[in-house]
């Protein structure tokens, strides 16, 4: 197998991992374990599980942010919204390990890594705010608190960690359509 | 001091350290230690470490119940969902660790303490879909995925845990408000 190929398989293998045991709860020698490498050959691959971690970290807030940014291109800011709310339901649906173990990590990385990190996450939550202030510039959105809406958004989205499973009753682009209907056009009735 | 003001104190400070250090990573030596007990004074208390988080949960959740079922009684549906998602806020935020452990640990409970615990956090989201439930019989709410909507409801006061911190900038009443106010009347500007 290629270098690269090696460590597709070791992210893989170690994200499945975290978001079951938990980032503490493994250990190397667990994930040498269960890719059938010696904790030697892991080390050649990662200089410690710490390093895993942030590149789990690094390759699910990119496919975060690029999904958010092909969002961003559609011009209307209600079915802007909507790319948003999808690309990151459906990242959940699709990398789940990924997800699980990328938020629950965070509190573990060191502190440059969780800055980084961090910078990343703010970035894909800018782009939901830039997508909310054109829908208010334009009249389609009624005048909110923007840092709360998207905080309301990634709230609704980020949850589906503790019930959502892939396979489930329900996809994750319906979860996220039903939650944008709801952010959209509220609870109250239209006629009152 | 009393057998139940000794009992309370222990909590209150387990409550403290499994909130900080997670559930899995503190021990009955760092409980005793933090409350200047013994060890063999803990147990004389507490069964277990598991004992103690079940207790946690247990109070946890009967004083979430009893303020969702207080907004019950608010005949108004709007208010009393208003009424539901301020008490379940301002829980947060007045025993910020016994939410916070409570939340965390419910994978850590024994079968059947978990059973019991879900059983009261299940009675706490039936509160609310009956408040949703009423709300679309009168016609005050249009008609939406009862289950879907409790789950956002609840999606945006339980990721609080993730951000929100007692004496921030933000009150959690402030917070529960604000959220009410989008779900209720969501983003779609009403003149559209």
């Amino acid at each position: 197998m290629t270098e690269a190929s090696t460590k597709t398989r070791i992210l893989q293998e170690a994200a499945r991992i975290f978001a079951e045991k938990g980032y503490e709860g493994a250990s190397m020698q667990d994930l040498a374990q269960a890719l059938g490498l010696s904790k030697a050959a892991l080390y050649h691959h990662f200089r410690s599980k710490e390093e895993i971690l942030y590149q789990i970290s690094l390759l699910a807030l990119s496919e975060l942010l690029a999904r958010g940014e092909r969002a961003l291109e559609e011009r209307d800011p209600s079915r802007a919204l909507l790319l948003f709310m999808e690309g990151h339901a459906r990242y959940i649906e699709e990398n789940h390990p990924f997800f699980v173990a990328m938020l629950q990590g965070l509190a573990s990385l060191s502190p440059p890594h969780r800055e980084e990190t961090v910078r990343l996450r703010d970035r894909h939550e800018a782009n939901l705010r830039r997508i909310l202030e054109r829908g208010m510039e334009e009249g389609v959105f009624r005048r909110v608190d923007v840092a709360l809406a998207g905080r309301a958004v990634l709230s609704l989205l980020n949850w589906m960690i503790r019930w959502f499973r892939p396979g489930g009753p329900m996809r994750a682009e319906e979860v996220a359509r039903a939650y944008w209907d709801l952010v959209l056009r509220g609870l109250q009735d239209g006629n009152l």
